[in-house]
């Protein structure tokens, strides 16, 4: 029971995050979460009794933790700085090729469409943000940077990929993406003992 | 009679920018579009017999007009590519305090939210883009930097300035985008002869 309500939750913030990533917060509809999840109404009311934007907030928390743990697990498995850029910007251009160019941040979008008119919905985005700028810090001094340039940096690449995952889904091509890879990657060395 | 239509056209487009910006092309009726701008709904239908996807599809244009005037006159008056980031960077620090927080980029927040759903959408977001990569490589050329890094330094300041714009949202704070600049100046000047 309590697994099959685990499930549910997981399929419906699972298809939030996807329609949010590709049409934003006001263009989703709850009935258009509830349908993609394919879960039955009144199980998503129980669920979350916030309706869309408890949904909404729960989905940008679980991206969140999903690229926080991407971020620390290509560190982890990188012995350099430039094998930890190749592995990110790996995963970020294969998850736009896979999608035909519709999948990005969900994060983003909203941020876009709904910040700052929505107080919830801006904390949970700059609580993402947060997080991922801690993941890129943390990884950074782990290969020796200095903390405030650590922190500094960690703002450059997060930008640099959240603007090149723009560009590339306007292009349709993951050439944006390897070219701001390039110059993230040699402002990382600069700043390498 | 016809100076008429173009200041309604105008106050359409400049009042669609407005709300594109914040809400983006799903979260945006045609309704409000009109209401914003104090329009007669009939001059609108008449004006643009295409609808809300006309109207977008002009304000992207016009945005792309006016950033690209933007970048090439800030670059007139700057005697060094340093003044120059500094006046792009004050610009939009300037254009996010203004307004609380909620102006940014109409061309980034449609991009996410209908490209590439919308054919002639990811086109208007994919030429205003264009155009600006071209002001910002010529720009860059200007300073003397060889074509091929402009190009690639054109990226990365466009994806580092859209990027820097959605943190600064997130956060209610313009600090990401005078971090974001100090490493575009540095890549800059390393290619500067």
């Amino acid at each position: 029971m309590r697994k099959a309500r685990s499930d549910s939750r997981q399929k419906i913030i699972r298809g939030a995050q996807d329609l949010l990533c590709r049409q934003g917060y006001r263009g989703t509809g709850l009935a258009q979460i509830i349908e993609e999840s394919g879960s039955p109404r009144g199980s998503t009311y129980f669920l979350f009794p916030g309706g869309k934007e408890e949904i909404a907030t729960e989905a940008l928390a679980a991206s969140g933790v999903e690229f926080d743990a991407m971020i620390r697990a290509a560190r982890e498995s990188s012995p350099t700085a430039a094998a930890w850029v190749q592995t990110m910007t790996e995963y970020f251009a294969g998850s736009l090729r896979d999608s035909g160019f519709t999948q990005g941040c969900p994060v983003s979008t909203v941020t876009l469409d709904s910040a700052p008119g929505s107080p919830a919905l801006t904390a949970a985005c700059r609580s993402a943000y947060d997080r991922w700028l801690s993941a890129l810090a943390d990884g950074l001094t782990g290969y020796g940077v200095a903390d405030e340039a650590a922190a500094d940096l960690a703002v450059v690449m997060l930008t640099g990929l959240e603007g090149a995952m723009l560009l590339c889904r306007a292009r349709q091509s993951t050439e944006p993406l390897h070219q701001v890879a390039r110059y993230a990657l040699r402002a990382i060395e600069a700043e390498l003992p």
